[in-house]
């Protein structure tokens, strides 16, 4: 390599570097961001959902991928073609609206790039995810020894929360197959963490659920018996709060009172709607939980931070330290100090979670996290109200949290054209695209689901969607 | 609740997603980052590691957290306490100095907040990461059936590969136990993946390595013959690219003719080292790569991404949705579309990761990460030899890659004293905190390390760390 090249090199580095472009750069997203915020909250946009099918849409990616193109321009493509999750028609899936703050700390996160698992790696990032976990902690009233870790996701939280289980019940299940109890209705990755751990899938007992989806807790006795017969050893007992289609929550007391009365690991899955917690209006869903040895919770889907973010909480912080002991002495001793997070946590790169996290509550005040589950709850609560009084939306389940299910009937339709109806229904909505709404099974229906997750969106415009609703269900008569 | 409270609660919920908030902030936080990036690449600051023990560390926090801080101050704070990657002097762990270009995407991508797993989640998102992939794909020269995704980092990426192994192997190991082979020199996370899938520790079979740390190849056979003998049922091979304490490649070539002899599953940690295949001068290193069934590969270490960011690619794209294979009614069905990253990757609320990537592609070129490979690498070599070069310290093995291992040798002292001298050097070094390195135990002996992450560490700065080192050499015998 010549002199030459080598300078060159380094110049196209400086330049990838260079501050002052980071400055521009910097300047003119905020400003891109801000126009676009303000926008959507306003719903000034035609679409919150720019709907457009896989193939055509990676047309326009694969033809742009050949030409040149600023960054400011590449900005614009994503933002013009993603959805709009700060826009008030928005209320689709549980992801949620992140507050600027929020946002604004994840960039200085993603700028410091400390990967924090090891304390010299991020010794600001250590401090501030303790001073959250142990808020947490007290909140959900863990006790004495509680403690905890941020993690990246309700999937690798839920993981490592059945992992600690796995380890602290090492003695009960050697020699047999370890099992867990969980309803019916829990969220998919707990049947994953099962099987990431190589169980079978009868290892994931599934317990009935009500008519209002709540675990029927008086089932688990014989379930467990049962398993205990066939050889299985249950280990634990999920509670969640709540479950995912339809935003349930089962009876944690019920639940702990069990797993006291037989000694098993009592875990919430409480990624979504243990963000009651900070509610004092709603915190009552979370009875029992205090009882719990672990507790899951994202912070990115009703607590305004920007994916991922999720809190893994123990009753006893040593089994925290148990989960993945192991040897590693470039990096890790084996003494139980909070500061290496990288002891207890699934990766060994750690991002910055807390940050987003720590600089919401400094600057709102935990308060706010209650503020704005009370604000979206309330106003599940208002639309589910408004559902009741038009003659042919029906609701799926009771409305426990900010989770709506429902489903457009006519009378003499079989259960396969009405699914087909309300299958119809959701996709015109979506490909019309001023709302986005998700879907359901349940018990055999097809549901309309809705995540109410921004604070925002107002009673007229839900109206203005069931109307739509309404007129779609009489044009797939007409399509047929 | 009255009118007026409720109220109220909007009006605080206005205040926090407001435009005009945002707008501030973010123009202020933009200032501090780029004036903050500018002292960092001129090493301007008397430290690049502010080290705090962790419990005075903890006092400040604690104290702040006590008392109202604006947002501005709070950034400062976190800025200040952190370890600073951009600065040329950290030359420590294998964590990437992220690009502009890249923090500034991921920025777009924390406020979009599209939890892309589901395609109507991240249509953009899903497009941008299947044209990653793809080029990745090609460039190691995975052929015409090939695929892959982005996730969370790399243990992450490693135990999503080990899955696959395990799901691919099926019919293999069923009515066995389950074993893999793979170089003591691997990353911890290998270890971990297979405890989490429930193995007993005897499931990770050691490979010696050689004198320059590289996997023994010609040892696979023999003890290949051993595991199976004791009736375990060895499914795949892990192949170092590099491995983390002495950044060495294992013979990748080798590894593959064995696999392919034995029909077994061949997984590449690329998690650190699989960077070179955008380099033209060392991608040779990786020959044998492109025969691969799966191989991990971090843009968050050499490729200029903020953490998390880490491909995991498959030889067969068909492996990488058998991986996860289950029902979940509300979210995916079972068809093998490119496009809902939900159904392969681990992750069911997935961050936008491929922005980041796509923005510092875009924007610089992919011929941008090898340029920054090139000049890590050679300039790794440039410190090797000044290394050589100095009476009393040595190489703990060839560099291989940007990673050093060397220590302060002197007559007359035993292995412990040594041991203990290096670790007073270490200890001295980051207390100073002008420099940051790290340190490990290669064979029992502890040694210096570096990971030269950063292309603008000049050799002056190297020689006056090591002339810091020999003085601290010096001082610590005045401590004894």
């Amino acid at each position: 390599m010549t002199k030459g090249s080598l300078f060159e090199m380094r110049s196209k580095l400086k330049e990838i570097y260079d501050p002052t472009h980071f400055r521009q750069l910097g300047h003119t997203l905020i400003d891109l961001l801000a126009d676009h915020h303000e926008a959507s909250l306003n719903a000034e946009t035609p679409r919150s959902f720019p709907w457009e099918p896989p193939d055509t849409q990676l047309q326009f990616w694969e033809a742009l991928d050949k030409e040149p193109t600023t960054p400011e321009d590449l900005f614009q493509h994503i933002l013009s073609r993603s959805i709009t999750i700060h826009d008030p028609r928005y209320i689709g899936h549980q992801v949620g609206m992140p507050a600027p703050t929020g946002v604004l700390f994840s960039l200085l996160s993603s700028y410091l790039n400390n990967g924090m698992a090891v304390y010299e790696m991020g010794m600001a990032a250590n401090c501030l995810e303790k001073l959250i976990i142990d808020e947490c902690c007290t909140r959900f009233g863990l006790g004495a020894h509680s403690g905890g870790l941020l993690t990246s996701g309700g999937t690798l939280a839920n993981l490592t929360a059945m992992l600690s289980a796995r380890r602290a019940m090492e003695d009960r299940w050697r020699g047999k197959t370890p099992a867990i109890l969980v309803s019916e209705e829990a969220h998919y990755c707990i049947a994953r963490a099962a099987k990431t751990m190589g169980w079978p899938p009868e290892a994931v007992i599934h317990v009935p659920t009500d008519a209002d989806f709540r675990m029927q807790t008086e089932r688990l006795e014989s379930l467990y018996k049962q398993a205990m017969e066939r050889g299985q050893q249950v280990i634990a007992v999920v509670g969640c709060a709540c479950s995912t289609s339809t935003g349930s929550y089962d009876d944690l007391e019920a639940i702990a009172d069990f797993c006291e009365q037989h000694d098993l690991w009592f875990h919430v899955d409480g990624a979504h709607g243990a963000a009651v917690v900070f509610s004092h209006t709603h915190a009552h869903l979370l009875k029992g939980a205090e009882r719990a040895n672990s507790i899951v919770l994202d912070f990115h889907k009703l607590l305004m931070a920007p994916a991922l973010a999720t809190a893994l909480l123990y009753k006893n912080n040593q089994d925290s330290f148990r989960t993945f002991e192991q040897e590693s002495a470039y990096l890790l001793d084996l003494q139980q100090d909070w500061y290496n997070s990288g002891k207890r946590t699934f990766e060994c790169t750690k991002y910055m979670i807390c940050a987003k996290i720590y600089g919401i509550v400094k600057t709102h005040g935990w308060d706010a996290f209650g503020e704005n589950v009370d604000e979206l709850y309330e106003n599940a609560r208002t639309f589910a109200t408004s559902i009741a009084q038009r003659e042919n939306l029906v609701l799926g389940a009771p409305v426990q949290s900010n989770i709506l299910c429902f489903r457009f009937v006519e009378e003499g339709l079989t259960q396969e054209e009405s699914n087909a109806q309300n299958a119809f229904i959701r996709q015109a909505i979506i490909e019309r695209g001023e709302y986005y709404i998700v879907q359901t099974l349940l018990r055999g229906y097809r549901f309309l689901r809705l995540a109410v997750m921004n604070p925002f969106t107002t009673l007229t415009q839900f109206e203005e969607l069931c109307t739509q609703i309404e007129s779609y269900a009489k044009a797939w008569h007409e399509s047929q």
